[in-house]
């Protein structure tokens, strides 16, 4: 019997997300991204299907690697414009009961007093559906917005990071004790100062004394995302993350990463089921074979080749519009993200070409398309999480809403038809029905942040 | 004929706000505040009754000047815990069409750029609804709380948030042009970057080197609030508010703050029309001045003295728990607070007491409460406009929610009878409801901050 297969929606409060110039399909919704009404229909949706989540991308600087400047990117709509994606989760949360809500923050650019204060509110308005997806950040478009010149190196991003986490795991779990609240209306106390205690943390990076703002939310610290595929951030996830993020095209080097971060985990005296591990995928489906290879080839009719490179220039730090299409790229430059051109590498073999690159980006990003019947992607899915060791998926937004509801109609079927996925929603919060409890385990670092 | 009065109800994202203790009163709802539909209900009940707008305070720190410690805030709920209020603009703007939406922000505790982009989704996602009441604080628990001794000193804080306002400015109005969003499907062209501009601003506090990236929003800026009684506050106000918010008990001593900031703000090359003055007030009314003043007797039972003193407290920089009843306050403690210390001085005389304090505030704060019929207080509200030049009034909660719908049964029919208020609203964003455009003015200095 096959474990229950979790399901995020993987998308970005944005025209242009992971697979370039699909927007320009005649049926994709996603210049509204400005309406209210858009996201509200689309959680509605999402919940209709099951979805586990919805996973919200975001990012604080553009995209001007490609040609030096974010010109493309404007022009393609490749993650600019793009607003804030806490903002889209309470009208959402208004109109759903059992979806999660996983929202990006890079911590460098957030203050951790208030920010913890919003990720509080956002918990309770949301009663407990509400994750943070921990990011440092990789450009120094974003810390030349926040009057940097560049950002901090990798690894000083990751310690920086720690003593955040810190710090607001003080403020989430060790401000407020359960019984703090009374709500007294006779005695007119509605909260014990005796069960409030201030935080003091004196560190390095970050000063603060005082208590936290917000009475304890349903789940506290909120259901924690990363995705940190570098070793330093594997030892990041493995000693903070509950849900870890991945990317990856083949089943042996995934499961690699995914037995490293399990294993870390363990020794810092985690459990390994602690921890679930979503793959980046994307799912062009119908009710047939012949269908979905059919809407593939309509999809492919709109993506934009300028746009994904865009996108590629960015993450691998390499200024792609140098190269002629057929030209071995050189990807030396100083500012190339290492970790990111060596995978490209390992995948291309030395000596790859724009035009190489091109191929492999057949909806306009280089995640590979699954393509199939229900039938067929179900199988898949399945078979990722048997050889790969991952609990679910983070699926990528092609033509929007349609690509959501295909999954729903096509592939949950088939999922459930095999015992691989829930036929309905367990009650209360997103932690709890990920894994049973509403409150952090007892092994995980924030419990004993209240100690130091 | 009397002019339009601008109604706006005046609340915060906790228990306790203005008038403390009536949290404990059977009839109030504000215990609430964690549910979203608590939220949605306020918006569709003041928007059913025609109210501009709703006008969310905010505070980072504790009040923790009585006694010396957070203790008594706590018990009392006295704006602690507090939660976010931008988060629940969302769901509100989702449920409602014409009411507006001010929140507070103290922009010496977010970052401008992360900033600005919120303002700006909150605009689009409510289609020019949401203004901004600019705050610097004034609370060292605050900046204890950000990791600072104390605050910068109060007219350092309004020179920083002159450079704030600069940057904001640029970002909002002279990054994008109107014509730069195209999202020209068939030529793939989001956004012309030819139309989009960085923002370069090193300024004494903030460096910032980069585009906006949140296209237009309907009003681009914010309807801007603010609320600064002391002379570097009204020049303040005269140079950027389009709204301000007073608080007073004198028609006489209002009106001259009202002519100081139009005559200021003129001076400055504004309009004296540019501005929409709000006075803090607080109504308590029924179908007869019985009635009402019977419920004033009622409420008046669950007012507690202590929250209220907790409060005062703050705002005078004065530990008043360190006074006997009858003994005479010595206001000259170093923290005090000069301007509201003085205000207070003069209106109940040196050598004032905390008995007469308490005395004075019926309601648990110092704002006295209108009590009367429907009548009454239109004609109340009607003579503070004439004779203290104000355009509108802040009400304060009292016993929530029906304290609004009270408003407007009783008061709203009144004000209409006598031509002084709307009988339905006006199309369009919350500056064109107030000002007849959505954009700022050519007067207005954010109209000139990109010539910098």
């Amino acid at each position: 019997m096959p474990r229950e297969i979790l399901l995020n929606a993987f998308d970005m409060n944005c025209v242009g997300h992971i697979q370039h110039g699909l927007w320009r399909h005649p049926r994709d919704q996603t210049t509204r991204y400005l309406d209210l009404s858009y996201w509200m229909e689309l959680a509605r949706t999402l919940e209709a299907g099951l979805f586990d989540g919805l996973f919200l991308a975001d990012v604080l600087g553009v995209y001007d690697v490609y040609g030096g400047d974010a010109d493309a990117a404007i022009r393609g709509a490749v993650q600019v414009p793009v607003n804030d994606p806490m903002l889209l989760v309470p009208a959402m949360a208004a109109c759903t009961t059992h979806l999660g809500f996983g929202v990006t923050a890079n911590l460098l650019y957030e203050a951790p007093y208030p920010f913890a204060r919003r990720m509080s509110t956002l918990d309770h308005l949301t009663r407990g559906r509400v994750g943070w997806n921990i990011v440092t950040g990789y450009l120094d478009s974003a810390a030349r917005a926040a009057g940097f010149a560049r950002q901090p190196a990798h690894d000083d991003r990751y310690d920086l990071a720690d003593e955040y986490m810190q710090l607001v795991y003080r403020l989430w779990q060790h401000s407020w004790s359960d019984d703090a609240v009374l709500a007294d209306r006779s005695s007119g106390v509605y909260a014990d100062p005796a069960q409030v205690k201030a935080v003091h943390h004196h560190g390095k990076q970050y000063q603060v004394d005082a208590i936290h703002l917000s009475e304890p939310s349903p789940q506290r610290t909120p259901l924690l995302y990363q995705a940190g595929s570098s070793p330093r951030g594997r030892r990041f996830a493995a000693t903070h993350a509950e849900c870890v993020f991945l990317n990856g095209q083949a089943e042996a080097g995934v499961r690699l990463i995914v037995d490293d971060i399990r294993g870390q985990a363990q020794a810092m005296g985690r459990s390994p089921d602690d921890i679930r591990i979503f793959l980046g995928a994307t799912i062009i489906t119908g009710a047939s074979a012949a269908e979905a290879q059919e809407k593939f080839q309509d999809y492919r009719q709109y993506v934009s080749s300028e746009a994904a490179l865009v996108h590629a220039a960015a993450s691998l730090g390499v200024d792609l519009a140098r190269f002629d299409l057929d030209e071995p790229v050189d990807a030396s430059a100083s500012q190339a993200i290492t970790s990111n051109v060596e995978a490209l590498t390992r995948s291309q073999g030395p000596g790859w070409t724009k035009r190489k690159l091109l191929q492999q980006m057949m909806l306009g990003s280089r995640q590979v398309p699954m393509v199939g019947s229900g039938e067929q992607i179900a199988d898949a899915l399945i078979r990722w999480t048997e050889k790969a060791g991952v609990d679910g998926f983070n699926l990528s937004r092609t033509v929007a809403p349609e690509c959501w509801s295909d999954v729903s109609r096509f592939v949950v079927p088939e999922l459930q038809a095999r015992g691989a996925f829930k036929t309905r929603y367990r009650q209360g919060s997103l932690r709890e029905k990920l894994f049973g409890q509403t409150r952090l385990p007892a092994s995980h670092p924030a419990m004993r942040a209240g100690e130091a």
